[in-house]
């Protein structure tokens, strides 16, 4: 069996999705949520998200984590924004001694959708459905990351 | 007196500049250099910078940070991964509850070199010159961290 955690990073709320897939293929939802940081001083925001995210990686121990590349959007500052958050979210996983695998939004929406364009609605439709959720996981950030974590299972050698 | 350390991110090398300002104005330097880490996965970078910092903020007890403020130039790419590590420094700084101000490039390029748009070289001309220095410090990564330093010195109420 192999566990991985799916990351969607951010400042105000880093959203997370953990799956396990067992040998057969099979699929289940470990936990999914959101760490919520306070208004205030972005480096005491940083800390929030990284103090979070060491305790769900020491609670929930997944072997491996995905993360989504960034790219520049029409909003430039929250790039930068989302990419510091990126930053510490890294630095927890290294801590932590789990290993990355990087995804591409593309990659995301290919692996659930079957489409590398599909809008972000359907591919929150999808993981409900792929994961025999009763309805799409809130808020949005959880349902990206546990996008994030389905994209990247099988990397192990089985490809979906 | 008042201890700044200036910071100028990067995930291969952070340079970083700590200054003593005395009552009467009399500017020090305390220390300068870069935290360099070795090519390889991007985590483990950006710890091996969390852990530099870290050991630097404990030995030189710095009573508040410099950290400019990045924008876009002709590289997002480089925009991005210098924001992941810029969020590192952030989490560093207020684990180590140091408060950080953060400054413009022009803000910077105005309190050293006395004009908004000057360019690299004249802004490290002039830092070593402003620091008694017999040449510019090297390497670029840590005369620009004094040059931020620099730049919020007498933030605390008397103005350059």
């Amino acid at each position: 069996m192999s566990r991985v955690v799916g990351i969607d990073p951010g400042t105000a709320r880093l959203g997370y999705g953990v799956l396990d897939e067992g040998r057969g293929g099979q699929v289940s939802v470990v936990a999914f949520g959101v760490i919520s940081t306070e208004p205030g001083d972005v480096g005491l925001r940083l800390h929030q998200v990284f103090l979070g995210l060491e305790a769900l990686l020491a609670e929930t121990k997944p072997d491996r984590a995905a993360v989504e590349q960034l790219f520049f959007g029409q909003n430039t500052t929250t790039a930068l924004a989302v990419s510091q958050a990126r930053g510490v979210a890294l630095l927890a996983l290294a801590r932590a001694g789990v290993p990355v695998c990087e995804v591409t939004p593309s990659q995301v929406k290919q692996a659930v959708a079957g489409w590398g364009r599909a809008d972000k609605r359907q591919v929150q439709l999808m993981v409900a459905r792929l994961l025999n959720l009763d309805r799409v996981p809130e808020p949005d950030d959880a349902a990206d990351a546990l996008a994030v974590a389905w994209s990247a299972l099988g990397a192990d050698g089985r490809r979906r």
